[in-house]
């Protein structure tokens, strides 16, 4: 509630981020006009690039993960930082995939001709100029430059001084693929060169940045939400929850839990906390079934008692129902009934996606009508939460928040609509 | 850019304001869960007190009349303050207007059932809780709370110390009436008992307050989007442009601008600089017309010469380009070409309304394509930039910004979307 934005932001970095964030403006109106067809040979060109190049990249990220390892990054985020030849390849797959994408802009949303005669049509039109601020994952860099030419956007990077040299090289590599492709090389630029300072300028370029689009960590993301004067999509936080109501399928339960928490344990859409309700049938197959699956267990008293005596659990406080562990921790709650578990929920969930596991069509109902989330699930894992899983293609992020975009967003939400109305010297009356 | 969140607000009435709007997310489950007819009946209880109490809203209205002519307050804006018996009627009229449209919760916005069975479906849903901030303008009182109940949102209003007795007895009547209705009052509520540490606390209550609407001038509207925390729209800046081309229907470009400019001034969609091509046909009966209308011209040197010698007109500041008048006085600048015309808009315009009037297929289609406004206009008034005219129904503001909503907002832009999935045991592979 008190952070400030940063007034220490040197003028002369704003004003030079404003200036690149000027020449992508200027860059996004030839990459607005560029038809499909267009727009992918950029893709298919970049593609190429990375097949190409794939042994100059990985040489830069070695560099990056040298001097990272030396400075003590864990495993984990060294992992994250990782391109090897495969990964590279991942990557080009990746644009090619984007190729396939329908492309929304010029899509009409609606349309109409009045009773007056005005003819209205409102279609989608790119933003203009995105901004994405991230940390230490080279392949979001690659990621969202794809999908910000894919819907006719120019885009401004600030990649994290961890992948410096790998972004660097991709950014050069995208910035060739478009000229290549007679694209205007502004289409896609970084902001590394400025450091922190290079975050911050992207945070107060309002006007000059249309939207922009924080990927990473808890902290990452409130701090540009809470700094920012440019407007901010919040992604992919996931506090998620799972309710196993009193009658469920025991072994359907089982086999969600351990996929829910167990398949990716880091990713967004990972349940976090299980609530049982009391006198769950389910409860012990569950329970039986996360240990088994290597899941350390943190439970409250009453969860404490389904378990063998022998068991390894942790007791768990009240910072276990506000965390996102992002591994194989899971907090454990037993709730009186569906009411308090949806208690509990309103209390701790950050939106993203929660589950019920349950026979009862009217409890299904009630949960899917008072769980205030992105995405409510009766009966299935939460894992599914996903853009390529829902069907919408390539993901931007999933948005925890109800403006704009609201779950796994695609293309479509990286544009925005424009009314064009064609009149006949009409006056309005 | 170096505006500051208001460190010096209270700590107390922070969190006053706060479980103000926990009692307001509480009262919204209630209101979400209302169908149509329910909340038309609270409109319908709304519009009946509004009647039956019309006297002494106009005599709390005459207190805050006096106040402020006291110690001041503009004709211009005593006029907005007002509200007679015939204004308080079309109040009540509104809400019966509201009352017709159709409501947009629960409306399916996509579905499908995926290959492996999971049955998706994405349907809007309430935003929860919606803050207002406004000033010196009543009937938004009215307005805002109509819209809110309709699309089953709370709402927290601040409206401004100059308007505090009519608001305050406008929102008595509003809660006794969906009190009658056996819905919450709190879904109705007021931070003005604050004064302006209420409007701050509005601005800062992120995770309380879903989305704040900012209505009224630049500098109210500049202030909420800079500081707060909370996600905005931001409404109704218009610097709208109407560019003249070289062939153009010299009677119907007459028209259009005589309309756009003298219909309504203090409007946002009205025009606010002219701009003709240079030799343009219509330049001279366009003038003509302006001038017989009343409208006093800030003309740059070239367009100085296609006015009589004794004709009344300012010379045009570079100020003039960027001021949204709001009144009967219109800037004029001559450009070499429509290339020109689109720089200037580029420039100048805050992205709401612009027109061209023009003969040339091929230019308007230009025009269309790299004007980035929200609404783009052929051969017609920019005037038509309304929620009703658009054939919205009821309008919650225009909005000038590109995420969520873009131009004339409804009931729709107040609501997010939820998607809920129901399997059979589903678990991701």
């Amino acid at each position: 509630m008190t952070e400030q934005p940063n007034t220490t932001l040197p003028l002369d970095t704003l004003k030079a981020v404003t200036d690149m964030a000027y020449d992508a403006r200027v860059a996004s109106r030839v990459l607005a006009k560029a038809d499909t067809d267009w727009k992918n040979m950029a893709l298919e060109a970049i593609a190429r690039q990375l097949e190409k190049k794939s042994d100059v990249i990985v040489r830069s990220n070695a560099e990056d993960l040298e001097r990272e390892k030396k400075v003590g990054m864990s495993d984990a985020m060294l992992d994250r930082l990782k391109l090897d030849v495969h990964r590279v390849q991942q990557l080009a797959d990746a644009m090619r995939e984007l190729k396939t994408l329908p492309d929304p802009v010029g899509e009409v949303v609606r349309g109409s001709t009045l009773p007056n005669g005005l003819r209205m049509v409102q279609s989608r039109v790119p933003m203009g100029v995105v901004g994405a601020i991230y940390e230490a994952r080279p392949d979001v860099t690659v990621d969202i430059a794809g999908l910000a030419i894919k819907s006719g956007n120019a885009v401004m990077l600030r990649g994290g001084s961890a992948a410096a040299r790998t972004n660097e090289t991709l950014v050069n590599l995208i910035r060739n693929a478009l000229d290549k492709t007679s694209l205007p090389m502004d289409c896609v630029q970084s902001v590394d060169e400025f450091g922190r300072d290079g975050a911050q300028a992207l945070m107060m370029a309002r006007g000059a940045i249309d939207v922009l689009i924080p990927r990473g960590g808890r902290d990452l993301i409130q701090t540009v939400v809470r700094n920012a004067q440019v407007p901010v999509i919040e992604t992919g936080e996931g506090n998620c929850h799972i309710f196993v109501d009193v009658l469920a399928d025991s072994d359907a339960a089982a086999k969600i839990l351990v996929n829910a928490k167990a398949q990716r344990p880091g990713t967004c859409n990972a349940v976090e906390t299980l609530l049982l309700a009391k006198g769950a049938n389910a409860a012990t197959s569950v329970l039986d079934a996360l240990v088994k699956a290597g899941v350390r267990l943190h439970v409250d008293d009453a969860s404490r008692l389904l378990l063998p005596e022998d068991a390894d659990a942790v007791a768990a406080t009240e910072e276990d129902w506000a965390t996102e562990y992002g591994s194989l921790d899971l907090a454990v709650k037993t709730v009186a009934n569906l009411d308090d578990a949806i208690h509990h929920i309103r209390q701790y969930s950050t939106g993203h996606s929660e589950a019920i596991l349950t026979d009862s069509v009217s409890n299904a109902e009630t949960f899917i009508r008072e769980v205030d989330s992105a995405a409510v699930y009766v009966n299935a894992s939460t894992r599914f939460t996903d853009g390529g899983q829902f069907g919408l293609g390539a993901e931007v992020g999933i948005s925890t928040q109800k403006l704009h975009a609201r779950g796994p967003m695609g293309l479509e939400q990286l544009t925005t609509t424009k009314w064009v109305v064609r009149g006949d010297g009409h006056t309005r009356p």
